[in-house]
């Protein structure tokens, strides 16, 4: 394909993305799709021959687009936000036409040093206190579960000295067992990077809860004391500021101390609800933050960025790059004690040019304009928790403190395992009739539909109908 | 931005991505910029009001793009080629748009069955036997790191019969240190994914290399050994195709049968040279694939697909699944007995939808073109590889097998000190002056140039260019 041929294709994919962005409303939200009906319509063999970019684009939207859930559909309230928007698109654009790789300083001065300055200014918006006041440093991650796990080898590693990476004859089998606390409603990624670093599962402690499931100090001040008190060495806390089920938010000016008393690593996963922090009202999710090690929160989730770009902070990146560090001779570059560079600072060594989507992002919304996005998000979940609320036949299951509604269609005489049945099959016949997207978790046996709004399209008029879904859903007869 | 707005300013972009990928030849290759140039330039907060996009693509040109080294430039001939394509860019946009998340199957069905589809079709290219012939199954990892991670942390598992992560008391810190053999030249991923793997830096046992510094078996074999009497554990080899430094290549079909012997897994990274195996005459880099557990190899490198992209291979995806599954509430799905779900089969939860590109590139290009590229630039190796040895003041310091040349000055009377010295004031001199750019290695302590190629848009004049440049600098005076 010559440059007339990608100036022509491009132009056509430019605008069906404008008319996708702005249309995404004629399809249905989840794809109707059947296991193996998409691979079905795919040939056995790449073609020996080279086929026209036009038929592959036919193709694309014949074969695959049907098969695709869309995720920035103004009705999806599915999962979490992936909110994505133009300008991000055009960064991402840009960045995949470069193609650099950001993995030295020297590999592109710009990209490392446009990373840094945005992932600053996000870091301020949020409220955080910069590397100049003893706060952190930022760097973009790919997604949150990385984040975390990078959290994990460090705090692994700070808690051993460092020596299992260092000389230390035994590997991670020579240390003793090292106990990682975190809420019961924490997200999976924790569990996941646990068993990847070598913690074990089974160290993996789960702290309780409050009414509004949220990590107990008490109890994890508890339960370290006694974990010291059986010879176990206490290495980590992640605490989460809203958790995926229900946006719960442990409360870091009181679970920070406590980690600080017992000289643990103080990991935050704000993935989902960091974004809110940019909201004044809102700031107070974050309190306690100067106790952290390290933070993560997503703005491919809610700050209008395509995924992926996870802002990943960190309060002393010698901690990274001491673990992180390998320095062959073929990667070394004469401006290394000059510079950051961004290969120690995660797992994977090649890194793409993700600042400039963020960059593009910042600067075209401006912080004012994110803020009213995100607090619009904000108060549409309010109110429709506030239509559950004044519903006789449902019920909300947790408070509503950002963009997230638990709730459910009341027992109304059904036991409780019947009632978790009704739901599911509601959920799936919402889910099926392609207006609305939803997901579930389960809160303490109890099946919870969960509306997440946060898409950029989304608007009051896309709330109101999801809501006339779901009424209308309820009360219509079951085939079954 | 509305879809008006995105759509004008989209098509510029377009129209600068034709022009960059058709004429990036006007910029210099690496970046002249200085430590903290870039950041200079920048605000040092992020707007309160929203900006003009044509104001930000302004200053992108002129603050950021002279801060980018350009990895698609016709003469970059360092580290390895991240050779980037007209039909992956346009992949890659529609995947921006989409903003799909491809971590379920029900999360978008066409993006794990394309995955799945593609990777085959890929595998079939390279010769792999397929999941039907007791082969491979493949998956899209960003980077060759990460899945020589995922390689690990499961050769750990299974040489603990995942006890570990199951239930085990102890976590890692209940088993005996577990041992990972690769070459001497084996990439510093190996030892960076056993750190965070927690194996320790230390297990890594270093195998001699042969007069091609490709692993020696024997000494593998005699490690092994040594070690079992030691009383510790083997666990994994990696045999690396295509080594970084020199594009080495360890002999699967003898490494396979002494990592079967001791029930070890065998991780092959290719990540570079794998894509060289679409080629019948270059398949017997492969030759013994069919011993090992898990293969990578990076399309995002050397197969015109851009960053990120890395194509994983394993036998047994239930390993994967085995180490990594997390299996919250919210993320289960009434298909998951008839699916795949990739999030299982890396680190991230999160993933891009990345098939889409490389179906982009599979299709456009076709497989015989995709051949033909390949072959000219390891006939351009070999051509420059001539010039080397044809030209008394210099040497080749390794095999050139693919596309990787390493020489040098010959010592000419220096001391090797010397000599390495002059050589890298050459390789730093030759870059300063912005017409090509080329890095380095060290082989036994030879400071090597590194002439890697395989970009898109290089031809057989911009090899030629290098060479006049390199033996042009040489002869010039040096300033000091």
């Amino acid at each position: 394909m010559d440059a007339q041929e990608f100036r022509r294709h491009g132009h056509d994919v430019v605008d069906w993305i404008a008319d996708y962005l702005e249309n995404s409303e004629r399809y249905p939200v989840m794809s109707p799709r059947r296991p193996g009906e998409t691979a079905a319509l795919l040939p056995p063999h790449a073609p020996e021959q080279g086929e026209d970019m036009a038929d592959i684009l036919a193709d694309f939207q014949r074969d695959i687009l049907p098969g695709v859930t869309h995720w920035n559909h103004p009705r999806f309230f599915a999962y979490f936000p992936a909110n994505n928007s133009a300008p991000s698109v055009l960064g991402e654009m840009l960045s995949a036409g470069l193609g650099v790789n950001a993995m030295l300083w020297q590999t592109s001065p710009a990209a490392t040093e446009l990373e840094q300055s945005v992932m600053s200014w996000l870091g301020e918006l949020i409220g955080l206190p910069g590397p100049e006041a003893g706060g952190f440093h930022g760097v973009i991650q790919d997604t949150a579960s990385t984040a975390t796990l990078c959290a994990l080898v460090c705090a692994r590693e700070r808690s051993t000295a460092f020596a299992i990476n260092a000389a230390g004859p035994e590997g991670l089998a020579g240390a003793g067992p090292l106990r990682l606390y975190c809420s019961r409603e924490a997200h999976s990624s924790v569990i996941k990077g646990a068993k990847i670093a070598g913690f074990g599962a089974a160290h993996v402690v789960l702290v309780d809860g409050d009414e509004s499931r949220a990590m107990d100090p008490g109890d994890l001040d508890r339960r370290i004391r006694a974990d010291v008190a059986e010879g176990l060495t206490p290495c980590c806390v992640v605490a989460t500021v809203g958790t995926t089920g229900s946006t719960a938010i442990d409360p870091l000016d009181r679970i920070g101390p406590i980690a600080r008393k017992h000289g643990l690593w103080l990991h935050v996963d704000a993935a989902l609800a960091g974004s809110a922090a940019i909201l004044p009202e809102k700031r107070w999710i974050l309190n306690g933050i100067e106790h952290a090690d390290s933070l993560v929160f997503n703005p491919h989730k809610w700050l209008f960025t395509n995924f992926d770009c996870s802002a990943y902070y960190v309060k002393d990146p010698a901690h990274l790059e001491q673990a992180m560090t390998i320095n062959p001779d073929y990667l070394q570059t004469d401006f290394d004690p000059d510079v950051a560079n961004f290969r120690d600072w995660g797992i994977p060594l090649g890194r793409r040019f993700r600042a400039l989507k963020l960059w593009f992002v910042l600067r075209s919304y401006g912080a004012r304009k994110l803020r009213e996005m995100i607090a619009a998000h904000i108060e549409l979940a309010a109110e429709f928790s506030r239509w559950v609320q004044a519903d006789d036949q449902w019920e909300l299951l947790a408070p509503v403190p950002l963009n997230t509604v638990c709730f459910r269609l009341r027992r109304n005489g059904w036991s409780e395992a019947e009632c978790n049945v009704r739901n599911k099959e509601l959920m799936d016949r919402v889910n099926a009739a392609g207006r609305i997207f939803l997901t579930h978790t389960t809160l303490e046996g109890r099946f919870a539909l969960r509306m997440a709004i946060g898409q950029t399209q989304t608007r009051r008029e896309h709330v109101v109908e999801a809501w006339e879904v779901l009424r209308s859903t309820a009360s219509a007869p079951t085939s079954g």
